[in-house]
């Protein structure tokens, strides 16, 4: 008997799909007790359908949704078609129509994913996607079955490839911001609008759905602060590789006694946390528990062939469940009151990048803010900066968000003082 | 309504559970959908009972196994005495009363596995062991649920906290091995009799149970070729770190085209791998796929908390299933015949580290050895080694294990030189 499922879409990630299932299929089928069979596949039109065709691609290539949410035979729908519509009605028909659904679209799931959590409940069916937070790395499906007896404290997370990439190149190479983005979208790594990616808004989706899984906790996209790597310059990767650190965009997901802290921000690391040697395109999860400790998942983002294997283990993890009658219960089942930590809760040390005129007292006037705000430093550093000027580079010791903001706006305040860049630093 | 366990045990790890359960209990129910009760623990004798009752710990200590084999309340029993008797015995007689079983015991499991899976298999109940290999890290239920869809092409992993210690004090200190071992055995990293440690044999043992999961093949522990880290010299370690390594004790599961090779051994492995920056007493798992294509990962390889986290994850996935009446089916459950492969299959770069005596015909004479092999090299270095004697260093291209006997076998042939190493190397 096999089991049949349908795809929605046909790009680069969902051609993967075909290829596992025939490369591993002795494999998945062990795993599966069941074989695995593509029936339809869904593409836009009848252009999309008779290019894909003549390529060599023998799939039941329909345009119609209706031929899938009609298909009784059709178990699982596979969503591969990314962003927001159609896909958000295609998987809520699929899901009330009783057939189950994969899918790898963390914008839609971060958004909208309590809404199709209640619908596939309601519908007694499974809505799976391993894929959608880190691509190949099974991290999902980790905190859902392995971190079960363990309280976890805080999540860091490299979780966006192409700015990854970017700061690897910043950092490894100098590169400019431009330089690596140029790079990154001749690489097709970057869209022409890079925004999702450089933004940190990317990153920020999957630190929802991060935050459901290690935390319990269902946040808005709005609760996770998120600020990109845009204005990172040359001479902070500089600074920071000289006071011992590599830069790079942080999700970071902690528990405080008020409640769940999430953000996303290029971040100081160590250059000896594991985090640090995670370059390239590629992601890691780190996690911090009382357990375990730490530990970290590491492995590509993106890419055809990882997403598709992700994919693909929630296609066999279903039907493996069809098998054995225990079908319908929910990816993450852990689940508490959503509670947002209170500023003065929310610590860490600080990078200040400050920009004043070349006179002594600027400086002691720079060191009198943070003294007011009860803000001890852990290093300073100042260097020349073009005629007339000194760059003033601070580490701080840990503070809170509301000294944070506090000295900011006295920083900035004060005409003469320019600030450069504001950046969180781990492990101090 | 609770399920009651006993402990068999109560060491370090042991007494990591109890305190698991207790601070994660609020997500432990949810997962578990049960409370889960610690009811008995299995003690030595008297005198230990004693000492823990004195010491604050108020649990149900019994010395008699049968008190427990036939306390029909208790569901799962959990050992974690270590060594082979008479845990085997103990577990072999729980597993045929109907009890689950949770064991963190690698070395019975690597020797007497298969007769134990058909037990538990007989009786219809679970057999978990997670916390077996690299502690704290989920590597087994990751490997049997996520990489269900994967085909596994290779698996390095770091897997003996112990030497990974010695091994860093080695390479980032200058350490000798004496000096390492030592500073091991203070810090209650090694036993007195480390030889499981540093022999390679614990991480051996890892290995056949990690190819079970990650080929489905069964091999014996005496298929593992295992070479320990007892014949490292600081030279070895700084002539590594010139050519661009560093030395850890590596294992290594490969699929050839003729079947499976496994090894332990001491391995180069070039800086900017991932696995190169595992330090300490940690651990990683690396796995190469043709789906995900490279991941690691990385966590602690032993300790009270991590062991427990990993064992406790063992326990709430039985409880579930006793909940969801799915329990019983095996842990891993990829199987396909074992085959080894031929040595002509085994392909690898090495290091030799050759003494001879200071004429430049010996040079001449070492290069003919490897041509008559056709054995290509990557680097040669030779430097003054004591009075009158030079050391060769070689780093090869790849060659295989019957290439490797003749070379090394021509190269003790000759008199005038010593063979003072013969490392892989990863990554040519």
């Amino acid at each position: 008997m096999s089991v049949k499922i349908a795809l929605l879409g046909f790009g680069t990630v969902a051609s993967g799909v075909p290829f596992l299932l025939k490369e591993s299929s002795e494999k998945i089928q062990q795993a599966a007790k069941s074989e695995i069979e593509i029936v339809k596949v869904l593409v836009r039109d009848e252009d999309e359908k008779k290019a894909l065709l003549a390529k060599g691609h023998h799939h039941a290539f329909v345009t119609d949704i209706d031929d899938i949410i009609n298909d009784s035979e059709i178990a699982i729908v596979v969503e591969l078609m990314g962003r927001i519509e159609p896909a958000k009605t295609f998987i809520t028909r699929a899901l009330e129509s009783g057939k189950h659904v994969v899918t790898a679209n963390k914008d839609l799931l971060a958004v909208y994913g309590s809404e199709l959590f209640e619908i596939a409940n309601k519908n007694n069916v499974a809505l799976y996607y391993e894929a959608a937070v880190a691509g190949g790395i099974p991290i999902l499906r980790t905190l859902a079955n392995s971190f079960t007896s363990d309280k976890i404290t805080r999540i860091l997370g490299v979780l966006n490839g192409t700015s990854n990439f970017m700061m690897t190149k910043m950092v490894e190479e100098g590169w400019s911001y431009e330089a690596a983005l140029a790079k990154a979208q001749e690489l097709g790594y970057a869209e022409s609008d890079p925004t999702n990616d450089v933004d940190g808004v990317d990153a920020a989706y999957k630190a929802v759905i991060l935050s459901q899984f290690a935390f319990g906790m269902t946040i808005d996209f709005e609760d996770v602060i998120h600020k990109g790597i845009r204005d990172i310059t040359p001479a902070d990767v500089s600074l920071a590789q000289d006071l011992g650190y590599v830069i790079k965009l942080v999700a970071s997901i902690e528990e405080t006694s008020s409640g769940l802290a999430a953000e996303v921000s290029p971040t100081f690391l160590p250059k000896d946390h594991p985090l640090a040697v995670v370059t390239g395109v590629m992601n890691a999860v780190f996690v911090e528990s009382i357990g375990v400790g730490e530990s970290m998942f590491y492995g590509p983002g993106a890419g055809q062939k990882p997403t598709a294997a992700s994919v693909v283990a929630d296609i066999i993890r279903i039907t493996r469940r069809l098998h054995d009658k225990t079908v319908g219960k929910s990816f993450n089942e852990y689940s508490r009151p959503a509670q947002l930590a209170k500023a003065e809760d929310i610590k860490s040390a600080y990078y200040f990048s400050i920009q004043t005129p070349d006179q002594p007292d600027q400086i002691l006037r720079l060191m009198e803010i943070f003294e007011a705000e009860k803000i001890f430093l852990k290093q300073v550093l100042q260097r020349q900066s073009g005629k007339d000027a000194v760059r003033v580079v601070i580490v701080t010791r840990t503070l809170n968000k509301t000294q944070l903001k506090n000295v900011t706006e006295q920083l900035e305040a004060v005409n003469d003082f320019k600030v450069n860049n504001i950046l969180r630093v781990l492990g101090e």
